[in-house]
């Protein structure tokens, strides 16, 4: 089957690795090939030296969206679950790599900064982090994000399962012959928004 | 099947791209999903802002083998076709990638200088390029390539029927049905490497 590109984006701690992780072995019990790229990985193996300026920002992203475009295009599945704060540098990704499918994880910031796993929010409000995204830097949303998850509102089964059906929707994966559970109003919402997208 | 890197390894001029052309469709033609890395391209798009010393080629060909790593052992064939000089680094990248198939493209310096297609041998031996590998930078040989070829005594047919005949006999691609045109003595020379390197 086609290679595509799932590209996880939204501010720190608002669930992108955790489904990233979540929807791995879904796929690969599909029986694709899979990938994550995670913005640590990234960082280390191939952007080693750049900070986080605006241009190494877009620079490291780039990155990533070229080693997702060269995955994608040989059959397999990329995931990536950096920040990507910038719209263009997203979008530019998308053209890039064709095969792009969006999930912009959603939570307020509020709600981060209550959760702040990793103490992170805290020293970024007390400037003790510069270029913070979503404190002391800009998160640009994404217009049109293929799937839309709220880490706030939603459980991660939810999540994935929006996920999944979008992604059997749209024909990157054959359905499974599992009851997801998925209830029919769940259902019409995600293809309100691919026939939005003007996918079906 | 199996992902693998096919990795090229020679001095500027010594045919590495070309065979890597040659190469490509062959294994097009067998299924599989095949990259090619160039120099170049990850120049642009991996390691923009890298020099050419020591160190910055290190981390360049670094960056090429962690990509080649990924797209292997997602099943797709990598193919890179950059100089890469130093052994240390070149066996790190074998290490790391597991599926490995190193093919030393040797060509005598004078035979090089003497082509010179892009006209570098000229300029670097007249002191115009640093760091040019094989004139003011050092290249060091491959101890146990998979597969050396050597383009001033042989024709590019007969250094890619050793290749894909290697790749067969070590079960990384099916063998073909047509007969390849490779005399018994030729395929004695490829099984007794692959059996002095323990594959076979």
């Amino acid at each position: 089957m086609k290679g595509f590109t799932l590209w996880f984006t939204g501010l720190s701690g608002s669930g992108k690795s955790t489904l990233a992780e979540k929807i791995k072995p879904i796929l690969l019990e599909r029986g694709r090939n899979v990938e994550i790229l995670d913005g640590d990985i990234v960082r280390t193996n191939l952007s080693k030296g750049l900070g986080f300026s605006k241009e190494d920002r877009d620079t490291n992203i780039r990155r990533i969206g070229f080693v997702c475009h060269l995955l994608s295009r040989n059959g397999a599945v990329a995931i990536t679950a950096a920040i990507s704060p910038y719209r263009e540098i997203r979008d530019e990704c998308r053209e890039m790599i064709g095969d792009f499918v969006e999930v912009y994880c959603k939570c307020p910031l509020e709600v981060l900064a209550e959760r702040d796993v990793k103490g992170l929010y805290k020293k970024a409000m007390a400037g003790e982090i510069k270029n913070f995204t979503g404190v002391s830097d800009p998160y640009e949303e994404p217009e049109k994000a293929e799937v839309v998850i709220d880490s706030s509102t939603e459980t991660i089964e939810q999540s994935a399962d929006k996920i999944i059906r979008t992604l059997e929707l749209m024909g990157y994966i054959k359905g499974s012959e599992d009851d997801t559970g998925y209830s029919q109003d769940e259902e019409e919402q995600i293809k309100a928004r691919l026939k939005d997208l003007g996918y079906i």
